[in-house]
């Protein structure tokens, strides 16, 4: 039994150091090998607990999505109001993704296709449960309408989303981010919300760093 | 001279008949023998003007965008306002669709993938213009935000457009357009929109057939 729960422990540090690792420096520079030496373990501990580079990376990046998750959960439970809480998770993606290495990107589509295709599926890594729950709460709390069926304007938000992505012919033809965000994603929520939402979104602008 | 006169002519009549005859029956079971037996004409005709079926295919959707576009653009001049304007190019564009024989995107997209990505590719056959027209017009009527980029406005109202093609994840899993429209589309016109824009939109609402 303790050897199982050290077996989590090793696990869990693997997932952690090695999305740091793959952040800071890309996947490709990133060989089991070096992964190994960076964190201290031998190779076939690695390999003991994940079958290949291609299953680890699946792995951490679940890994960080449910803390990310679990973060924004929190945020939701504890700002004001739902308009808050989505800037606050913003910044905090926003955060994170400025400490991610570019090439962490360019690898993991050029290196790992079948591993990134599996991420970007809808329905299978793929997160809906934040804006999920972000627009459940929303109309709870009477900032977003309640004639909304979050079954279709939950994956046409992620559509939206996707316009952020590398790919996006948006982002290739130089738009910034942050005039898609204030061009495309605060209109669509705009568009959801009561009064009393459209207020909020335009007091809690300035929240955005 | 004359000949050039008669050649256009020819061309067009081919057009217009080839795309009702695609329409109705489908791409696949309308062979060039069959078009030229019911076009009258012969087939050599038809090769004289279009080189091969994909070329034939591909002018015929020119076409008829063509036609859709000044009708569209018609209807924005002829309008109150560009919300009636909207409502009135998308009941033309239901009408439009519900005479097509669903075979026809069936056969385009399976036996002709490559005039399909002509199509489908954004800068090429798709088409801007209408959506552009509506916006800046709107603008100009006070019934959309003067901040809006519409660089950046255009393109992600096409990608919501996109939720209503049939490859769409909403449409397989069986969410019916209307709802679609009424959850993403016009909620995203209602997040564009001054608060002129807004009473139209909700007042509007019913002139959808």
């Amino acid at each position: 039994m303790p050897q199982i729960g050290l077996r989590v422990e090793v696990r869990d540090r693997i997932l952690v150091e090695s999305g740091l690792l793959f952040g800071k420096y890309g996947i490709k520079s990133m060989t089991m090998d070096s992964l190994a030496e960076k964190l201290g373990i031998s190779k076939r501990t690695i390999y003991e607990c994940f079958k290949d580079k291609d299953t680890l990376l699946i792995e951490v990046i679940k890994y960080y999505k449910l803390q990310t998750e679990e973060e924004a959960h929190r945020l939701i439970e504890q700002s004001d109001n739902v308009i808050e809480a989505l800037f606050r998770i913003i910044n905090m993606t926003i955060a994170q993704m400025i400490h991610i290495n570019p090439n962490f990107f360019h690898d993991f589509r050029k290196y790992h296709p079948k591993a990134y295709k599996e991420i970007a599926e809808p329905g299978s890594i793929r997160n809906f449960s934040i804006t999920g729950k972000l627009l459940k709460t929303g109309i709870e709390q009477k900032v977003f309408r309640d004639d909304l069926k979050l079954e279709i304007v939950n994956p046409a938000l992620h559509t939206l989303f996707d316009l952020f992505n590398q790919e996006s012919s948006l982002v290739e033809a130089g738009y910034n981010r942050r005039d898609i965000f204030d061009q495309v994603i605060i209109p669509f929520f705009r568009g959801i919300s009561t009064k009393k939402g459209r207020k909020l979104l335009h007091d809690c602008k300035s929240i955005i760093e």
